[in-house]
């Protein structure tokens, strides 16, 4: 099977999984619940449940154990995008060539969307840890929900502090912070919670978490290129919004060739640390290399 | 001691275990933490930690398991605060007598500080699984972890309901349905969480969960009283906005005397539910008193 048909039949596992937590009753929320799934199912990449289960996949074969965490990473992610788009923060009007959920709903339905897809995630992880069969594996599991819970923390100071420096002059070092909170927290989570709940050994888990974040970063530095040179058509939103909103990047504070030369960097490191794993890693590889040569 | 005393002795209490959780770090994301602190310590009543740890004394007399709990339904709280305060929900200015969340920081940080107060609610959740010694209390506290997680999805919804129901004459059962979900959840949520923890008998249980819903019904009509007819001074933050924004509440629906005779009733039943208990629920029955003479 290629890369493509591979991405495909991972994106369509999540959807199938994500679908099953989309509430069809006919309560006075309706319309709540209608915006959360608007946003959730939007089709994005699926970048971070991906990561879940391929992880997990290097160590175990059936993936059903790490479903759970698959969706509710992708909540938080959908929470957040919901949230960041809003008027009083990046005012954003398009996400994936959709208009965005307070565009398409109103103001107060986006927030609350938001708030309940993040709080979705812990009822998600929560009715995973009473269904634990297995008490021996409740110890990884809180461990993962701990975590989980630390990790949305930074990709939220991250994000304030993506909108406390617009329009200012920021060190590198803090561009680096920003950034590791921001994108980098989330995707570095998602391979953790892979190895963490296949069991792997210390060894593994160092080597798969240095995968996670330089493609974390990488994966910021790619945003930053695509959102001074992307094709808006393929993007599904404006290009040059960075610029305008005079936000701090990879690309305002070294040039796009700079930052270039930073993600293939940082994309090759990222699958030196692969190697042991051979063929089973193929995927994970593949999937960095996606990272850099996206255009959407 | 007097019922003054006591809730302030358990405000006291409650004050300082917060204070705990206010991070002081100087960090590029210093501002958001402040505003995070901004309004966790801004000086609510804490009815709802109050709650926990009252229900707790019910049956057990060291209250140091239930703190956690207390801690994170707070935050939750105030997190519900910020959000609809927001320009986008009610667009308030005030509240406890100083400016909203987003008046004193700006619209982007109270977005994100209630967001960051929604998640901390379940770091702390967390932390106290991962530190339970005594294994056989996780299934009460995984319990106790996903009713929570419920719970703040009602209260959403409800808030949501509160929103979209704006200006429009609301049937008596989606009034009820709606008033059940925005404070009932979370106040229903408290005594129930106190009486989880305090491994009570299912009869108790039902009988703390009766009082929980009365007092929680009394909680917004009283609510809905004060917002026609208390002194803003007292209440610090302005009055009649339920009527400017066409809100529809138990004094819109049914005038001011009729609200007042349900308040009356809601708070005797809840209090009768106590009776068993005698002396012991002696504050439960103050505090149940309390929500309905209050004029804050």
């Amino acid at each position: 099977m290629d890369f493509k048909e591979e991405l495909k039949k991972y994106q369509e596992i999540i959807n199938k999984e994500l679908q099953k937590y989309v509430r069809k009753e006919n309560c006075p929320e309706k319309v709540l619940n209608e915006s959360m799934e608007y946003s959730l199912m939007a089709g994005g990449k699926r970048l971070r449940p991906i990561l879940v289960i391929a992880t997990y996949q290097l160590f175990k074969n059936d993936i059903k154990e790490c479903l759970p965490y698959a969706v509710a990473i992708e909540m938080i992610h959908n929470f957040s995008l919901i949230h960041d788009d809003l008027p009083g923060i990046d005012n954003d009007d398009f996400r994936h060539g959709k208009p965005t959920n307070h565009k398409q709903f109103n103001e107060a339905t986006a927030i609350l969307a938001g708030d309940g897809l993040l709080n979705n995630a812990y009822i998600v992880i929560s009715k995973d840890l009473l269904n634990t069969v297995d008490k021996s594996k409740l110890d990884i599991k809180m461990m993962v929900f701990k975590e989980f819970s630390y990790a949305v923390d930074r990709m939220i100071a991250g994000e304030y502090i993506d909108t406390e420096y617009e329009g200012k002059d920021v060190l590198e070092k803090y561009l680096e912070y920003m950034n590791a909170n921001k994108t980098g927290a989330l995707l570095r989570l998602s391979v953790r919670m892979g190895a963490y709940l296949a069991e792997c050994e210390e060894n593994d888990f160092k080597k798969l978490t240095n995968y996670a974040e330089k493609v974390g970063l990488a994966f910021q530095v790619k945003d930053d290129i695509l959102s001074e040179e992307g094709d808006e058509k393929i993007l599904g939103k404006p290009v040059g919004n960075d610029k305008k909103m005079k936000k701090c990047t990879y690309v305002s504070k070294y040039g796009i060739e700079e930052a270039k030369n930073k993600l293939d960097k940082l994309i090759e490191e990222a699958i030196k640390e692969l190697t042991p794993y051979g063929e089973k890693a193929k995927f994970l590889v593949e999937l960095a290399l996606y990272v850099k040569n996206r255009n959407k």
